[in-house]
């Protein structure tokens, strides 16, 4: 396979790219001045040299100078580390802060767990969850937030991590010492009634106030 | 203008509808068998005979062969006719009736009130709201729900009728006898995260439940 | 069934409506001024009263006060009556009368063959089409121009009529007397070359010029 | 700028591509698999050193181990090198080549002329051109093919082409040893005459056949 070929077929796995779009990136490019590809090149390969796991939260942060294995979510003491929320996604987390005003920390589970998966362990960082939560709950956990999408994956994502904390965190969760709460749900920005849908106007009385 | 033309411009104002649609509407009566357009025009013309504006709800409704001035819903007693829902339109009570499995009442405004609005009262159906609020208050009223869309129109509504009731019935009000509520806000069927609007997403932390 | 659900199943019927829109409509016209509906519902009756279905081209047209069975283009002599552009529908040949600058006239086959139907006739006005045909061929008949969509109805239906004609008028299209034609094929206003479909681009190459 | 913003960015400048497509790029390479991004990067680093630019067509080409500085078309002596087709970028030759049946080779404008633009000649690559069309002409040019995009971008660069060449030819076009054509108009694969614009069907009845 010729080089235009070869780029624009990895190009095709980016998410929503297909092969037309793969192509003209790929003309894109040549057509770009010297120095761009290898900048561009250069800066994809340093991705992963300056990019690291954060032990706790296991979302992508920039490396530091400093030893520190934490991001700068989770090492920042003016945040309440005793409220967590789960993602599914880095993607997710990026939003939240973004636009959320929330002062909490997170935790990535990296996936989402399909409806009838035998395995989830496979979809989702499970153990790594898992020893997470049992160090946090240790320091004061006060309240789980499942931050998963609404729609079937994401309900199910959090039926499974509601489970899982029910068995865990058995004693701290029925003593309702931990707190497992769900995003709100109801209307969205630009809901109009005449053409909502019954799940979203069920919760928009259920949980008018 | 001939009446090809004539009947074009005339569902020309239906809503949604322009005038390349409204003419194959017209092409499309041309073609029907006889009878129909007889059984179309007769439909329309018998419309208003029997459909009646509810005298409290002030929605439309099938005129039953009693004489009660009073919608299906209004005179239901084995719903709460304490709870009012306050809708901006017909098809907004359609799709809660629908929808809902909300067992109160309801008022339909018959329009919104746009911002900057200076004569909110040529709007909506200011004055028979007044006269229903006052009956209902005298008859128990618990809780009246702003039922508006989550738009800046609607949000003008709601706020146009929680100040209005908080005058009208100021002492119920203050004195919680009348509760005034919103419909939950916060993720809907099918938001995602990585998409939700800083609104959206806000109402969805603070409703967590 | 009541009056407001009978009339938006009748309204469902209508191109490109569905029930949701159909109720719309209804609701809408519930709030119409006095008149607005005696005037949509005696303009609907007066339909057929006031429009005919020409002689010769079979198109519905206003009929007038004289006693002709012709529509205007039909019994139009500055028009040239021996080009004869043959369409699905009305609302083509209104279509090709506000944009094309043709000077011919028309005949409406009243819809289109689907491919594999068993019975042609049933689908368009093929007896009408051959009475047509051969008084015009009578009259000097010079051209048939085709004037289906191009899509894989509209080129069985151009297929069918071409072979029905081959048929019909033998002699005068084997000795070229009658000229049968198609509309060109090629790039619309806005094809791009990167999006183009192989068979148009097949044609605007060969009907480069 | 962190390196996970600055790829970002990079991204950004792809076309069609939006900050939050580009940020999900890199969550995308962040979760790739060891090696995939040295792949990826070697792959762009790569790009230019085994793509070159033809010397006559201008396109991009991936380089053989001969020393021929001509692509595969422009030295492919079955095709017919006396028909020439002028196209605006490489995605466009590529498009004609997979569906067009074409047997002539092609120029590579490399932009297109906007509408009042001040300096052509910045815009495309009108002295490779100029070149390229004086050579061909001397080796027998029989036709240029116009195959710009039919926009008014697309259409003022034809003109803008066709300006030239009857300059540049002059002798050859008027005495039409050299015959310059455009992509035949009209239907295009889908075109419903219901919807069709008016410069379409004007020639689709001109360039009926």
């Amino acid at each position: 396979m010729n080089s235009i070929e070869k780029l624009t077929r990895i190009f095709s796995e980016f998410p929503g790219i297909g092969p037309r779009q793969a192509r003209r990136f790929v003309y894109f490019l040549l057509t770009r001045q010297n120095g761009a590809l290898e900048d561009l090149s250069k800066n994809i390969l340093d991705l992963k040299k300056q990019v690291a796991v954060c032990d706790d939260c296991m979302r992508f942060y920039e490396k530091k100078h400093d030893k520190s294995k934490l991001c700068s979510i989770c090492s920042d003491h003016t945040r309440d580390q005793n409220i967590l929320m789960i993602v599914q996604r880095d993607v997710d987390l990026t939003s939240v802060e973004k636009n959320g005003n929330f002062n909490g920390i997170y935790f990535v589970l990296g996936g989402s767990v399909p409806i009838l998966e035998k395995e989830p362990e496979k979809k989702i960082r499970l153990s790594e969850f898992k020893n997470f939560i049992l160090k946090k709950n240790n320091e004061g956990l006060k309240e789980v937030i499942l931050g998963m999408n609404w729609n079937p994956e994401g309900e199910n994502t959090a039926q499974f991590i509601e489970n899982f904390l029910n068995k865990t965190l058995e004693k701290e969760v029925t003593s309702n010492k931990v707190k497992i709460s769900h995003l709100g749900k109801g209307l969205s920005m630009g809901t109009e009634l005449e053409y909502i849908d019954p799940d979203t106007l069920r919760n928009a009385l259920r949980n008018r106030n």
